[in-house]
C-alpha cells in the first residue's frame, strides 16, 4: 500500500470518530452569555491574587457564591488549584445540592483534576477564559482538554464556554515558558 | 478504495500510534512487586469503611504514612474519594515534597480528578485494583484511563501497575449497576 493509500484510510477513519464522538457527546457547548464577561472579570481579579495566576467564581442566578485563587505554594498542596478553592469554599457555606444550577468561571480551561470535581460535583455549566493549548505555551499542562472529560463521561452533561477574555488570563503570566 | 484497504491503513495508523505514544509515554507500566498485595489488602480495608467502597493507602520505603476511603456522603463533598482522602491527610502531616518518593495504592483505578492530583503532587507510583473499566460495570465512571492521563503529561512520569487484586476489589460492590 503507498503512502496516498494509508492517508487516504487514516482520513476516513479520523471522520468516522468525529461523528461518533458527536452522537455520544456529554458537553453541550454553549455561546457566550451577556453576563460572561462581567464574571470572568471576577475571575480574573481572583486569579491576580494566585500563586499561580489561575482564579475562579462559582455564579448561580447572577450571584457570586463562591470564589478561589490558587493557592498550592501559600497552602503547601498542589490540588489547590483556583476551581478547587471556589468549591471547597461552596462546599463551606452551601450544600453541595446547590451546586447543581451554578456557572463556574475559570480563569484556565479546568485541567483534568478540576474538570473530574467538576463533574462529580454535578456543576451545570463551565466558562473558562484562556485554553489548555494556550497556557500550555507559559506554565506545564496535561493535554487533555474540558470538552474531552465532558465528552468520555456517560452520567452527566456540563455546558462549556469557551475563550471569554483569554488574552487578559494570558496576559496575566509573565513570560512563556523556558 | 475497497474495505480491506481501508482496514489494512487503518492498522497501519493504529500501530504508528501505538510507536508514537511508545516514543512520548510518561506513563511507566511497572510490574507488581512482592509488597503489592499486602499494601493492597490496607487499601482495601479502607474502602470498606468508605461511602462508596473506595480506599487507598500513600507508602514510602514501607510505610504506610497516610490512608483515606471515600467520604463523598458523609462530608457532603463529591471531590472526597479515597485518593483524594488519602492525600488530604498526608498533606496535614508531611510536606509535600514527600509525596515524590511515595506510592499510592488505590482499590480502584484513579478518576480523571484523582489521576490529576497524583500528577500535579508528584507522587511517584500508583498501584490499583479494579480498573475504570470494570468499575463502570458497577458504578458511573469518566472513561479515560489513568495511563491515558499520565501519557498526555509532558512535565512528569508515573509509574503505573494495575490489576492488583481487582477481585476483591470488586467484590466490595453489592451488585451490577442496574
Amino acid at each position: 500500500m503507498d503512502r496516498r493509500t494509508l492517508l487516504a484510510g487514516g482520513s476516513m477513519l479520523v471522520a468516522a470518530q468525529t461523528l461518533s464522538l458527536k452522537a455520544e457527546a456529554r458537553s453541550k457547548l454553549s455561546p457566550a452569555t451577556a453576563d460572561d464577561e462581567h464574571f470572568m472579570q471576577l475571575a480574573l481579579a481572583q486569579a491576580k491574587d494566585g500563586d499561580f495566576p489561575f482564579g475562579a467564581v462559582i455564579v448561580r442566578d447572577g450571584e457570586v457564591l463562591a470564589q478561589g485563587h490558587n493557592s498550592g505554594k501559600r497552602l503547601g498542596d498542589p490540588t489547590a488549584h483556583g476551581e478547587m478553592m471556589a468549591i471547597r469554599a461552596f462546599l463551606k457555606e452551601h450544600d453541595v445540592s446547590a451546586l447543581k444550577e451554578t456557572t463556574l468561571y475559570t480563569s484556565g480551561e479546568p485541567c483534568v483534576m478540576c474538570m473530574g470535581a467538576i463533574i462529580w460535583c454535578g456543576i451545570k455549566r463551565v466558562v473558562f477564559a484562556a485554553s489548555i493549548e494556550e497556557l500550555s505555551t507559559r506554565i506545564g499542562q496535561v493535554d487533555i482538554t474540558a470538552e474531552e472529560i465532558a465528552d468520555a463521561t456517560p452520567f452527566a452533561t456540563v455546558e462549556i464556554t469557551s475563550g471569554v477574555l483569554s488574552e487578559e488570563a494570558l496576559r496575566l503570566f509573565p513570560a512563556a515558558k523556558p
